[in-house]
Formats: structure tokens, sequence, C-alpha cells
């Protein structure tokens, strides 16, 4: 297999590590705990898995463990780090006993019900440490969440001796590793589960989860990006960079690249939600920015557009709705031949509000909403391009504009999508380490014996060194929410706090990030080398979240 | 003026520089010159620049040189790097003499006609070193043409004493840096003009330039990119990405990118044109390995396509040439009101091949073509995306195949384009070291009096430390093309050549990309400390190009 230089000399990287998983590590458990909320309902929902103590990990003379097997799942979308929590994983098992054995299932959750899966050997391992992508073993998106699932999993756990499975994912995939747990413990089936906080749209974190891994990285990547734009921007001084970010359920990644790099204008779903704006209002709100700096001769900038956007924007979450509601199984409308008639269907039915909407859109968008349906015949929302949808706006907006006399400018737009690009990059040196305390971490809470545990690492913004290492009950950051209909027991999704300091920071700035005078800072590649200001960071958002 | 980590630490950043700029200079002329070709025609177009002697900067005695204020300029886009050039020039005029002042004419070749230019200080050029973009002075696309222009520019020099002009441009850029010095000499205007080797795109190459600088960092910012995008395909197993590439005239940074990251599909212009291949042609090569992929159970892959694709199938070219002469002043065809009336018109005006072209094309690609236009009635090529186009030509090439029962896999297709990404990136050490030798090298050639010269630096592939500096005449890489009707004398462009080593390499392994064995490698991200292996590489092409 042909390397680049780069993915040779990271293959010798050795991740730093908390104190407590550098040499002899003992556990101390602390006090019990409780679920955020409906504690009665999530105590009887998981009889065995609630209220367990919190655990942490600290230097101490280690018990002699006997081996174990242990499978590792990877759920979900990809994030940098994935195959460091899969190598410490694997080196604590090591540590614990040379006997221990790693597997992997293959191509997410479906791999334990299929029973498909491959030993993870040294072999294995060493060419995956300190690398991007969730290649190692692939992922998948199936939910693990029927009983007869689980008990395929007790097969495949039975067949290879399994005692543990370690599962890899977000919000949903964790609730889920909790239910597993609690049904290996009711069925005494002799198998643990642990989970591992995964995603780049940083929605997994709470008080005792400081970030989920991947985030880093991947806008460390966008923030590159952005800031190249931004140059260009400001060289070429001709263009409107329009620039989408992945985080459909929350701004968190719009935000953190809006705070390394200063955009002139960012949007934030939640603030948009919270202040039940319109899609006009925000076109306003742009349309605002660009003349102000166009009246300081300056037809040229960035804006940062979260991928969620419009399902946030109250009005357009109606008639997406309404749309899905009214085109999901309509005979009648199917049968229409022509684009036309279909819009014009669609408009008599829907309510006066969303009709007007619908009306105002911009032909392809509206088409898009209309046409392009998935299997279950709902608007593919994730397709929308929206910040082509906002420029179109924007344009007429201006052109008007332009007729009246208040606007004199240029106004030419580019328009990008960064997402992909940033979820399989080659894990900064914080995730990297972070990744990899977090599997040596799980390997601790499975020798132990723990079971419905979240593997946790703390203190994320000191040094290494001094990180806190440790688990926390699943159960403990969880509340009732509706699902399809149904009440379920989840972990809370963290959206943008706009109470919090991350937003607070932005929300003070960003009038002079929009205004004439230059505030764009150009972030530039991940380093892994060289100083460590350069190298070692978190994100923005880690630090002024804990900065207090 | 808010910095990140990075840039704080590129700052202090020494460019590494060949022996002879090291020290005490001395220049070394060489052998006379003749242009590339049509050296009759040539000679008598510059009677004062042609033939000049080959130039070699080397160790040696400095003469006392007087002071010197020279103005520079940024023509064209950005390119990283261009930062370095400018203050190369700056410490080599300092060293030659301090008393030498330097002015930066603003946004590109107009500050000089119109008279807008800035000192630049000490202070100014300390805080862009090593930096991206062309920021620090603006660049434009204004051309140095008209002799009432080039009289315009001896009014401004006058006013400031400048002696010299540096023009840091493409091949047009140095083409029209040359026909300025011939002016000036023939004027005796006391103005030398040097050409810097600017591009991104590749295309300035020849026998005595072996890279154009920014092409270098550019292409690493889309490698990482790619290679990312690669990771994800593996990871995820479930989408093709078509990645389209800046290059609109030659398709270098497609192929430097493909052979950084080995992707399963790269298109090369050039190799379609030279094979006279249809539009159907390249789509049923994507389609086939597709569909030998599919067969292997691969529904994923990546695939570059340069930008400049459509206008190098021979039959699309044809199409644009005539739409663009049918619609440029066509009044009948613009009182038409509907959609459909217009593509009935065209498609009864073109040619019959024409005709039938545009019939097949998919209904947003011919909607563009037809009623997308510039202000001069053009056809907007550079705003077609190529990208989206193949998808839904292959999309619907594969469904065919999939009713015939010849293809069995799930096809599911993302698009991208990278250029502007890339554009204004920190530069490289390459770059960072190359262009700040460039600079110094200007300096030199001006000091000794020179004009009609391009500062180049040669043997690129060695440590810089080997590097050799020196000057060439412009007229050297001449010769005469038709340009809008008109025979004009040009440097002529450097398209991919299909017997050089790179193109070689590339379609020597392209089959073995294709496959169903990964191949893929991940660049990863620029790095500027680090292993030398790892920071200071040139491209895979300059490499290729120069192994013999």
């Amino acid at each position: 297999m042909q390397k680049s230089p780069l993915q040779i000399a990271r293959g010798n990287y050795n991740p730093k590590m908390p104190v407590a998983l550098q040499g002899s590590v003992a556990i101390q458990e602390g006090a019990l705990t409780q679920s955020v909320a409906d504690q009665d309902e999530i105590k009887q929902l998981f009889p065995n898995t609630y209220g367990l103590p919190v655990i942490s990990l600290v230097p101490g003379d280690a018990q002699p463990f006997p081996a174990v097997n242990v499978g590792v799942i990877l759920s979900g979308g990809q994030a940098p780090g994935g195959h460091n929590v899969i190598a410490g994983l694997f080196d604590g098992l090591k540590k614990i006993n040379p006997e221990s054995k790693l597997y992997g299932f293959l191509n997410g959750p479906s791999g334990l019900i299929e029973n498909k899966y491959t030993e993870l050997t040294a072999d294995i391992i060493d060419e995956y440490r300190n690398t991007g992508g969730f290649d190692i073993i692939g992922s998948g998106r199936t939910k693990l969440e029927e009983p007869w699932q689980f008990d395929k999993g007790i097969e495949a756990c039975k067949q290879l001796n399994i005692k543990a499975i370690v599962i890899i994912g977000g919000d949903d995939s964790n609730t889920n590793a909790c239910v597993l747990a609690e049904y290996y413990k009711q069925k005494n089936a002799g198998i643990q589960v642990i989970g591992c906080p995964k995603t780049i749209d940083g929605d997994l974190k709470n008080a005792q989860i400081e970030t989920s891994f991947g985030f880093d990285t991947a806008c460390k990547v966008y923030g590159e990006l952005i800031g190249n734009l931004q140059r260009d921007a400001n060289s070429a001084k001709k263009y409107w960079h329009f620039i989408r970010l992945m985080g459909r359920s929350a701004s968190h990644i719009a935000l953190e690249c809006a705070l390394q790099a200063q955009p002139n204008i960012c949007i934030i779903s939640e603030e948009v939600e919270a202040k039940n704006l319109t899609l006009n209002d925000i076109v306003e709100q742009i349309v605002n920015v660009i003349v102000a700096r166009a009246d300081a001769g300056l037809n040229f900038g960035t804006i940062l557009i979260p991928e969620g956007l419009i399902e946030f924007i109250p009005a357009m979450r109606r008639l997406i709705a309404e749309l899905n509601d009214l085109l999901a199984t309509n005979d009648e409308f199917n049968t229409l031949e022509s684009d036309d008639e279909k819009r014009q269907y669609v408009k008599a039915k829907l309510s006066h509000e969303s009709s007007q909407l619908y009306r105002d859109l911009p032909k392809g968008i509206a088409r898009q909403l209309t046409l392009d349906r998935d299997p279950h015949g709902n608007v593919m929302v994730s397709q929308i391009e929206t910040e082509k949808l906002l420029i179109e706006m924007v344009a007429k907006r201006l052109a008007i504009m332009k007729g009246e006399g208040t606007y004199k400018g240029k106004f030419s737009a580019l328009n990008h999508f960064f997402g992909y690009e940033g979820r399989c990059a080659i894990p900064s040196n914080f995730d990297a380490d972070y990744c990899y305390s977090l599997g040596r971490t799980a390997a601790m809470l499975i020798a132990e014996g723990k079971s419905g545990y979240m593997a946790i690492v703390q203190n994320l913004t000191k040094p290494a060194d001094e990180w806190q290492a440790g688990g926390i009950p699943i159960t403990m950051m969880m509340n009732m929410e509706k699902r399809n209909g149904k009440m379920k027991p989840v972990i809370q999704k963290a959206l943008v706090d706009l109470e919090g300091e991350p937003f607070k920071y932005f929300a003070a700035h960003r009038d002079e990030w929009a205004d004439a005078h230059a505030s764009y800072i150009y972030p530039g590649p991940i380093q892994y080398y060289g100083p460590s200001e350069v190298c070692d960071q978190p994100t923005r958002t880690l630090k002024l979240e804990h900065q207090a």
C-alpha cells in the first residue's frame, strides 16, 4: 500500500495521555447518579443500568485481569479519531492481559446482527494508528433497537467468546448502547456494553462530556478552507462566498468556524428559531451587511450557513411538514404531468401562510421541494442547497435596491459546501490524543466489569497529562423525548446554547467582523509538528466553555 | 489585527535560498537566445529585447549599486507565494542599497495606469511574509496592451522616480511585460521591466521555467481534500465523489492531484482532445469503471474532472462556438418568451451534429448553454458545472444498464468543486522558498540593468541550497499565435504533454487505481514543520519531469 510522507510520519506518533493511563490504573467510584430529567421513567426503563456511580481512573496498583474478548462497532458518520479509539482499546486490552482479543464488527451495527467481523491484530491496528476514516472496519447506520437484533448479537458474541462490546457513535447510538446494556444485564447474557462519544457535529456534549471526538479536526479543516476563501475574497475583492457547513441538527460547526476565522456573517440556526425569524428576515440581515460593506467600497465577504438552517426556520418547517403530509401518498398529485400543474396543485392545497411562502421561493428551490422526494415521499431537506437559495434571494433583493438607488455595489457570489472534506481528515493531535485515551479508558471499564457506561475524558483544555479519564452511566444523560410520535428515553442532544460563552463571544463581536475593517483570521492547515500553540490547541468553543 | 497561531508562527519563517543568493551575488551572462519559434517575426517585433543572453546568478563580489525605486504589480488570479516574491524583492533591493524603495501598484495593472500605489515599507512587508493571498496590494485583470497605457505608466513612474517595474503574473501578463519592456526601451523611458512566473494552473512552464509558483501549494490543498474524500468514500462505501478542479486551459492540476492521491478516475482534457473523444465516450469510460467496481461490491470512488474539460471536447467546443455565433446579437431570439421556444429555436438553427448533441444534453445544462450568457452574449463556460453534467449522464446510462441487467450496483454521487480554496492558502515551504528567491533574483536583475527578462529559479527538485537563480529573456519563450483573430507574439502556454513523464506515469497506473484494490493515497494537510520529507517536497509533477 503506497502512503504519503505524512501518512508514514503519523504512523509513528505516540498519542499523549492523562497521567492515570500512563502507568498502572485503578478505578475510583464516585457518587451515585440520576438522569438529567424524567428520573422515574428512566429508572423504570433501565432498572439494571440506572443510578450507577461515576467512575474515575486514577494511578494505582492494577489487579491482574483475566484475558477478555471484545467486539467494537463504528456507528454512523465518520469522525476523525475513530481509528485511535480502536487502537487505544486494543493497546489497553493487551496491557490488561496480552491474551485478550479484539474483534471488529463490519460496516456498523449490522455487522453484529449479521455476525460479520474481523479479528483486529497488531499488524492491522498498526496500519491505522493516527489515521482518519472508519475504513478499518467500516461504519453503518443500522439502528440497534429491536430485541431480535440484540439476541442475534448474543449469538455472534457467544461464537467468539466476546464479553464486551464497545460502540463508537453519536447520541442515538449511545442511547441504543445503553438499551443494549440493559437488555444484556436483564438477560444475564454476560456481555458488557460501553459507549464512546463520537460526532463531528459537536451535539453530543453535556456536563460530563466536554466534546465529542472528531469535532476538533473537522472544524479545523473547515476553518482552514474558510480562511483561504477569506484571503481570496480580500485579495480579489469581487466575490461574496456563501459557505454551507455540515451540521444539520445543531450549528456548533458553523459557530466554531466563525470563532476561528471571523467571517463577515455567520447564521446560527438556534438563534433563527429562538427569534422566530423568516427566510426574508435572514435575507434582510445578509443584505444589510452587504450594503454597508458596499458603501465602504468592499464588494466581497464571507457568509457561513449551517446545513440545517432550513429546518430551524419555523415557517419553512411548517411548509415542509405540510408538503410531506400532502405529497407522501397522494395519487392525484402523482398523476399530474407537468411541473407547472404540480406547482399549481400544491399552491392550492397548502395553508394560506405556507402557500404564500412557497410562492415567494425561487423556482429551483420550489421545484426541489415539490418534485425531489425520498422513497417515503418526504422532502429531501439535506439536499437543499441553502447557500444557493440565499444567493438567489439576496441577489433579487439587491437588484430591487439598486433600482431604488439604495444599493450601489456589485454583487457576485460563489457557493461552497464543506462537509465530507472534514469527516475523514487525519485527526489533529487533540483528536488523536483524546481518542486514544477514550479507547484506553474503555478497556479499563471493561476490565472492571462495567456496562451501560460511556468512556469519557475531561479537563480537555489542559495539557493531556492533566486530563481526567473515567466513565459515566449513560442513563445519567437521558431524558424522555417524543420520537416518531412515541416517548422514548434518549440522550439529550446539545444545541448551541444562546446563553453559553461561545455564542455570547460571537454575538458580542459579529458587528465588528461584519464591518469594513477586516477582522479575518486565517487558521491555515492543521499542523502535527512544530510549536505546541500551533499543534495542540483545542477548539475555540471548548476554550470558551471552560475558560471560567 | 488578530492572527491564528500558525499565522504568527509563519511570520518568523526564514525562506531557504540558493547559495548564490545567500552572500554577495554576481551575474554571469550565458549564450545569446532565440525564440522557440517564429524567430523572424518575434525579432522584428522586439528589436530591443530579442536575443539577449541567459543570465545566471553566482556567488561573487557585489558591486556597489545605486539606490533604485521599483514598482511591483500583481496581475491576474491569486497564487500562494505572491507575498514572498514581494518580500524577496524588498529585501533584495534593500540589500543592494538601503536607500532603495519599493512601491506597490494597487489592484493589478490598472494601478500603474491610474497611478494608484502605496509605498511598501518594512512594517508592511513584515506583516505579509510567508502569507497567502495577494491582499498586500491587491490584484486585477486589466491587460497592459495599449501604448496609451504604457505612456500613463511612464507618467506614474516619473512621479515616483521608479526605474523598474516587476510584473508578477501568468503567461499573458509576462507577454505584456515584454511588450512593455520593448516599448520603454524604444522610447528610452529609463524603466526596466522584469516578469515573475505565477499561476496555480501550472501552464506557464518550459525548458527554462520548471514550474510557476503557487502550483505546488494549490495542488497540495486540493490533494489534502481529495485524500480526505477518498478516505470518506472508502469508509462510508456508498458515494462516488465527482470532483471538479480549477484549471481551465490545461489539466496540470488534475494530473498532479491524481499523482498525489491516486483516485479511481482522472480525466485529462488534453487526452480527450487528442483522442477526439465525445461526451458520451467520457461517460462510457466512467461507467465502465463504476460497473467494474460495483461487480466487486464497491459502490464508491473518486473522479477528478478538470474545469476546462468541456472546451477540450471537440464536438462541445463546436456547439459552444455555434451558440456564441447564433445568440450573441440575435434580436429574434431575444424576443422569444418561454424557455421552450428558445430551445426549439436553437435546435432548428444549429448544424445537424451540434443540434443532436444539444438535444442529448441534460435539460439543466442545455438551459445554461442557451440562457445564461455573459454581457457579450457568450456562453459562460466557466460556470458550467461539468461534474453535475457528468453525474447526470452517468446516472442515466447506469439506469439503462440496470434495466438491461448489465449493472447491479447502487449509484449515489456527490459533487465538489475545488479552486478558490487553494489560490490563497499559506504557501508551502516550497512556494515560500521559491517565491522569496524569485523576488531576490528580480532585485538582482534590476540592479544589473536588465529589462525584458523573467526571474527564474531552476534545479527545484534539489534542496534549496542547490537551486540556481537567474534570468531569461521573455522573447525566448515566445511564438506567434492567433488571438481574437489576429496573430500575436505570446508565450507558449504549456498544456499537459501526453509524452511527458507525469502523464505517462499516470497512464501506466490508472487501470490499477481504478480497480478493486484500493490504491488511495492520503496526502493530508500541508506541513510547515517536522521531517523534511513531509515538509519540503516539490510536486510529483516536478519530480517526474526531472527524475531523469
